[in-house]
């Protein structure tokens, strides 16, 4: 499996494991009797952004990073989620479009010639934009997701962030 | 530049990003009157990581990540880091060693088994430990620093967290 298409397999694990996150965040709520729907508008600082959008962020980052270096056309999605589940449901359309991402889609990626609209007459390399653009930006807003969840008393631990790994037997 | 040489790059890039946080973060710890220590024991949750913790571990999940792709001993850091000043000069430390990684350094990285002290009995290829494990681990240190000075009020913006990318003109 090629580095580029092994990026846009952790990309949907990533969101994935995100929606886990969520899902704890979900019983956390029940539990201490409040409006899973405060979490989203929660933030660390009053000019970043809130939880909902960091997730917003993240799944966007995620399609449009892997639109853009298989030239093709991400689905659209409109930002007005107000609650847990329908983020849930945000994450679970952006994976499974990830999920429709071939390694052949990707050939070509590298090399390809990327725009992107505050870049005005310029472009960057394929291979450019996966590793000084959309993996930072990516992470960026996974890992304020789940640190707006911390901050929040979510029980979340190291292993929840990075989750399965790809191991075999042997040395 | 293969994508494991261009990662390895993007590491050495993203530890001097932080090293500009930590610039505006004493230059606005001296414009408030507070010693800027105070930050390196912030943090977002009480058992999560304080902004000291955060810096030192991603400047190891780098060295180590990359020493491990390229079968080599990453250089020993005590961390004893208490300022500022202490904690950026670990920052160049870690820089300085991953600009000796050559590209010829981490030829056969991706198949290469990586064995982790966690992991027993078991490996992971070099390069799903890049992509699952190191990358992962890394932006979670650094986006954690960030939102941690981000919460101390020190002026960040994601231009000063994506910084220069390798740009070209023409489409």
């Amino acid at each position: 499996m090629s580095l580029m298409y092994s990026s846009v397999r952790q990309f949907a694990k990533m969101v994935r494991q995100i929606d886990a996150w969520l899902e704890k965040a979900a019983a956390h709520a029940k539990t201490k009797s409040f409006d899973s729907a405060v979490l989203l508008q929660s933030r660390l600082a009053p000019d970043q952004y809130p939880l909902v959008r960091q997730v917003q962020s993240a799944c966007d980052s995620a399609k449009l990073g892997v639109a853009r270096l298989a030239g093709k056309e991400a689905p659209k999605h409109p930002d007005t989620e107000q609650t847990l589940d329908e983020l849930r449901a945000r994450i679970k359309s952006c994976a499974e479009y990830l999920d429709t991402i071939k390694e052949a889609d990707l050939a070509g990626a590298e090399t390809r010639h990327v725009t992107l609209p505050w870049l005005e007459g310029k472009y960057i390399l394929g291979s450019d934009y996966l590793v000084e653009m959309a993996l930072p930006n990516f992470y960026f807003h996974v890992a304020h997701t789940y640190a707006i969840l911390r901050h929040n008393g979510i029980d979340l631990g190291k292993r929840d962030y990075i989750g399965m790994m790809t191991t075999h037997d042997g040395k």
